[in-house]
């Protein structure tokens, strides 16, 4: 499956947890991808990927696409997570009560800091970063959590993928270089800010533009009566 | 500029950064499109909305180019952000250095519990959310990080686009509706796990089915001396 399909499986999963709670039984290729924000052909091969079709003129069932969907990504199951890095971002994911509830399990956290090994968040004692390659396999990790600084997070990650982790999703605000058959994805904050800023700045451009023609002479409104 | 454009320049500024600070001071498309995971026909297209082609046989003038996409991005510019939901995320958000590093200041912090409201959260006091029209227009707050959870996060949604924000960054695990004209970009953690997940099972489900033809008998490796 390619893995921009993938990317897509949560969203789909999310709509189709909606309809369901909504108790909406069925829904076409049409309405699912209109609520997933994605075009219908696309929804179509996307879904395809997992043996579902749906029926011509009727569509998905939603319930039995919501668990296939699901089954796919894992829900249900038990993923072991390992948070390296405990600041201010690793402290609120090792808190977070979203993880749990959708199977990911934080069993380890690690820092290199000396004041923060040994100290216990969300009920999870700190290791030393200098342990990771033991706590990783002792306690079944599957995906690493990298939440350090920028200048430390190729060395965590070199050491994540030593450990035998081949799962990293990072926080660091630089580009991290991961050997083939690593999936590494990236949530860099300040970047989705940058985006954001970039259409606040282009939106003031177009306001301080007058369009062309909207505000000569002799177009200012309707004549009155 | 298309928004998938605009949401690669930021990786474009990092490569770049990172080429200047190492003193490279000219670089190809092919050299940063590598950098970039891009292809170079693509970073070509992206570059040129920002009037930038480089030179044929030559290349890019790597700090040229840096400058260029700084300034598309408003750095070395002030944006005011208001973090509304100050729970575990909001508060790691409103502590958070690489933010300011990056020309966003947090200016103001809102949430619903009077418990939370009149904290201080990394020297900013938190507002009551009842008040975000105000405090937005007196602070000049130009973009609104939802860190909610779910069930309120529409609320807020609304509510922060009535008050006149039209930049918005969403870190509720559900879908958010925004008026045409609003930017909503969502970072949904739980669902990065998953499509980790994903790539776990599929790796697993990999090694535990024997390749076709590589462990039968008689292939064995190469026949000794």
């Amino acid at each position: 499956m390619p893995p921009a399909s993938v990317a897509r499986l949560p969203v789909y999963l999310r709509v189709l947890d909606d309809l369901a709670a909504s108790g909406v039984r069925g829904a076409s290729s049409a309405e699912l991808a209109d609520l997933a924000g994605v075009g219908p052909a696309q929804l179509r091969k996307d879904l395809s990927h997992l043996g579902s079709h749906g029926t011509r003129g009727v569509g998905y069932d939603v319930v039995r696409l919501r668990d296939l969907v699901g089954a796919a990504l894992g829900v249900g199951e038990r993923s072991a997570l390992a948070i390296v890095g405990v600041g201010n971002l690793g402290r609120a994911l090792a808190r977070s009560a979203g993880f749990a509830s959708r199977g990911f399990v934080v069993s380890a956290l690690l820092d290199a800091d000396p004041a923060v090994v040994g100290t216990v968040v969300g009920g999870v004692a700190v290791d030393d970063v200098a342990d990771l390659g033991r706590v990783v396999a002792a306690r079944g990790v599957s995906i690493a959590v990298v939440a350090t600084p920028a200048a430390a997070a190729q060395g965590v990650c070199d050491a994540v993928v030593a450990a035998g982790v081949r799962e990293i999703l990072s926080f660091a605000p630089c580009a991290l270089q991961v050997p083939p058959g690593v999936v590494l994805r990236s949530v860099d904050l300040a970047s989705e800010l940058q985006i954001l800023a970039f259409h606040a700045r282009a939106r003031a451009a177009r306001a301080a533009r007058p369009a062309t023609g909207a505000t000569g002479p002799g177009r200012g409104g309707v004549p009155g009566p």
